[in-house]
């Protein structure tokens, strides 16, 4: 929903809309403007019990969520892998670190090893900050946990890069990726 | 499951297993061997209505299958995009090109033209060949189907480069990925 230019204070807010409206909405501009191939992967479903009526579609009808083995999304920019986690909060002046689960941070480092581009983009929702951080940084901060159990937002003002918020795209993370990785 | 290796004729033999159990079980192997990062997309569902039972799991009660808009496969191999998709025929002289949909050409595309690895894994299930197929000469087959509706078995031997079975991994395509575009 593209909202109206003439007022600038209402321009670019994004009150309602999810940070993965924000990103789904982005990685479609990047597709139809050839910037880069960028697909939030399918929720993970463990089907048990699927019906097949007469002449209509296949129902599911048990079905389990199933925990991610992975992050949210991935796909390819200028050749480069890209690989990301987003995560929103409605705290205002850190980031819990429970938001991130053992099995993303496996498979963030494993993405690293293989020399892929990953991070993750990190919202407080209230404010409407997006802040991207290197995998490699979260990591870090995830395995010593014996001391902060958040991140606080200076350290994620000091060591993540705010996105600018827009209308096409709304969050144009590339163009911090580009900045951080790719230059 | 791992079969004997005492009798020769049936080691290395498939019969049973489906292409997409090969190329998960060599993907775990990638994956625990540090060669690459490459995981299955989970079936995309649209999901209706979720049931909240007291003290345990959510239960999907209505959910339908959607179509994909991507490849099957995805992931990161020396920093490099690996992209593809996996198909089987019980034909034996041909590859019907009906297999592939125009949403998944369209990706292909897209996937090239982002300088990504692109590629797709044709097995004839009769015999247990595996070929790889470049994704830009599929395209060109798929593109110009006004005469020919399939890639004949020829056309795909002289054309696309058939993957060894073995134990560990199964299915190793990225030695010929290596090979193919890497070397
Ligand atoms: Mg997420
Ligand atoms: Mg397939």
């Amino acid at each position: 929903v593209q909202k109206s230019k003439s007022n600038k204070s209402i321009t670019y807010s994004n009150r309602g809309m999810t940070l993965e409206d924000d990103i789904n909405q982005s990685n479609l501009y990047y597709l139809d403007t050839a910037i880069a191939v960028i697909h939030k992967k399918p929720t993970p479903v463990q089907i048990v019990d699927v019906h097949y009526p007469k002449r209509s579609a296949a129902v599911i009808k048990e079905a389990y969520f199933k925990q991610a083995s992975t992050t949210d999304y991935n796909g390819v920019y200028k050749g480069h892998y890209i690989d990301f986690e987003a995560k929103e909060t409605k705290n205002k002046t850190s980031f819990p670190l429970k938001n991130f689960h053992d099995h993303q941070i496996t498979h963030m480092k494993q993405v690293l090893s293989q020399k892929g581009i990953c991070f993750v983009l990190l919202r407080f929702s209230l404010t409407d900050e997006v802040y991207l951080i290197d995998a490699a940084f979260l990591i870090d901060a995830y395995e010593d946990q014996t001391e902060r159990k958040s991140l606080s937002k200076q350290t994620i003002e000091t060591n993540g890069y705010l996105i600018s918020l827009g209308l096409a795209p709304r969050l144009d993370y590339l163009s911090i990726v580009q900045k951080v990785y790719l230059t």
